[in-house]
């Protein structure tokens, strides 16, 4: 397929991927200068008492910190992240980074640690509120240098230009886009997946799913990141099942390929109408991402596919393996077959499982302020609010 | 196929890919502080009388200066490129940057200018003679930034970690392989493509096809780099006819998605002995990669086929468009169609049409030169010096 198009970018980390590769975690830091590493986790402190990871409690915290003092590196230890990270504790972060002297940000976790630590590096750089600087491209002194090692594989914070922080006052999730937030160096290191519990492998699949898929249609896609948001389909398919069941390491680190490869598409191709409902969902319910898009995404799907019949069924062919009569035939089955794929795994898939019938009341609101989501602006189809009313609706 | 391995890296530039990209060039500059940048072309003094790309007679350098002059940034230019470039002239390079004062380094030209430009970029930074810097990371402190933007299809030094520079006293095309001579930026307009030669369009789509299928049976081939390979190796077979024929920019814009995909995997999976022995016999007899290639790349592949039957099959396959009965038959018939897709073109197949028989007497030092190359390291199946001098005999 031949695309044409105007210019477009494509920005990525250095990534260091294999297992093992934490031990490279100082050496990073110190190419970019570190002296005192100003390290973020989740878990710590069970602030909030949301604590998914357990990577603290996995013992990789400590060992990232014997690594560090190995190479005669110095850190201060930030562990208030929480999930659905909050703005008040990404500012405090920042104060706290200042007053330590630290330089080098390094975070070990999941997209909460990961965006926490991104937030405290825009903050303490270009100071103000994080609020300020909502939506894309809003950040203009350069940030500190960022080494980040994943725990999940699934947000893609660790390769994107993305940064989603609750605004606690309005409820919503914040969409922070800019291409200083692309981290200096990644770290995926497979053994660390292992420690994942079933229903995190499980959400950070689904996850990079939803970036793939929203990704390949979004209005920005380029040849750059069309072949990786197929790819990761493909991966997340043929592998997750096997690593809920088995937990393989071979299909664990297929599925960590799989949402590098889903970070490479989404962070360049932006997203869509499904993410900017996400968000606001997620914003006013504290919903993780990983429970959202199982419900959203078939219905967002059929919602775009006039617009963009041609690419849903190149994902209907790669879900399929096969093509069948017709672009729209093909597409179609696709989606069916995703929610087949959904519904073979123990996740919600309406709304009202998740959200009270008390609460019915907001998704007006949300459905409103969905609509400005920076997502929303690459999604093929414009998507009003009344239409993400509808989709609600829909997945009740 | 999952692939079990040590520990990979992943490192591009941010890539600004685009009709009319060039327009940026002022902008990545000031992103990096630029206050006197420092342009290398070619073909601004007829050094050695080697003048390729013409690129300063098309305009472009012109343009490039008017776009930094808008930006309000000044710069000094330094012009002194040739094919092959040598080391004495990197050396001067240096000088002349370290003398103005200059900061960031931005060259506008084919392989040879920009490899100049990240060669100056070294002795800037880290002093000494080029040499001292030959092999894989032998370079310890930073360099100056670098934005880069290429005029051919093919060479990838604007994606690459690697710079080519020719000892003129060993006549020896040395490889500096180090992770700091990824660009910053890379910015990819195709509308430059527009300006060359039939010739140079043949000759830079043969080295990316060279750089994809090397790089995709490498030792160190990764998840990353594997798909990059596969889809430069299919586009080049699909594009390039048209190219040459019709000069359409849809097919050139193709093909420096090719080169850009070719270059992002060699960079980071290496290549082989087909480079290896290209620069040892491009450092003695000074011919260009794009020439020395279709001559040289089917009887290493064949050398190369029992370590590696499996992935050179993928390849047949993807030129072939299919699979024969075993991967056996789809590697050879993949070789066979890569003999014929050269002889299409009107390019020189034996290498007594490059080398005079009075020299035939240098191929066993050039062979026994090229078993050091760095690019032999990754190659699947351990060569010798015989086993080159057994390819150039049989390419004789």
């Amino acid at each position: 397929m031949v695309i044409k198009m105007e210019t477009t970018k494509f920005a990525i980390p250095e990534i260091i991927f294999g297992r093992g590769s934490i031990r490279y975690a100082g050496q990073c830091a110190l190419r970019h200068g570190a002296k005192k590493v100003f390290l973020v986790s989740d878990s710590g402190i069970k602030v909030f008492l949301v604590s998914d990871s357990g990577i603290e409690e996995a013992g990789w915290v400590q060992r990232l910190m014997d690594i560090l003092k190995a190479e005669g590196i110095d850190w201060i230890y930030y562990p208030r992240v929480t999930s659905n990270p909050r703005d008040f504790l990404v500012e405090e972060g920042a104060e706290f980074y200042l007053k330590n002297r630290a330089d080098v940000i390094m975070a070990i976790g999941g997209g909460s640690a990961m965006d926490t630590a991104k937030g405290i590096a825009i903050i303490a750089s270009n100071g103000g509120k994080i609020r300020d600087y909502e939506g894309a491209n809003r950040v203009q002194r350069p940030l500190p240098p960022m080494v980040f090692i994943t725990t999940t594989a699934g947000s893609g914070s660790d390769i994107s230009q993305f940064c989603i922080i609750t605004d606690v006052k309005r409820a919503v999730k914040m969409s922070i886009i800019t291409r200083t937030l692309v981290p200096n160096i990644s770290i995926v290191d497979p053994l660390i997946l292992r420690t994942k519990s079933e229903k995190l492998i499980i959400q950070s699949a689904v996850d990079a799913l939803a970036h793939a898929i929203e990704s390949y249609v979004s209005r920005i896609a380029s040849p750059f990141t069309m072949p990786q948001s197929l790819k990761a389909i493909d991966l997340i398919f043929r592998n997750l099942r096997q690593a809920v069941d088995s937990r393989s390491l071979d299909s664990l680190e297929q599925l960590s390929i799989a949402s590098i490869a889903a970070s490479m598409a989404f962070s360049n191709a932006g997203l869509g109408a499904e993410h900017a409902l996400a968000h606001s969902l997620g914003g006013q319910f504290d919903i993780t991402h990983g429970v959202v898009h199982p419900i959203l995404l078939a219905a967002v799907m059929r919602f775009n596919l006039s617009s963009c019949t041609d690419r849903m069924a190149d994902i209907g062919r790669v879900i399929l393996n096969k093509r069948l009569g017709s672009d729209m035939d093909t597409a179609l089955a696709g989606i069916t077959r995703l929610e087949e794929f959904f519904a073979s795994f123990n996740v919600s898939l309406r709304l009202s499982q998740e959200v009270e019938e008390v609460d019915k009341q907001f998704l007006e609101p949300i459905c409103r302020m969905a609509v400005n989501d920076a997502c929303n602006l690459t999604n093929p189809r414009p998507a009003s609010w009344e239409d993400f009313l509808s989709i609600c609706e829909e997945v009740w």
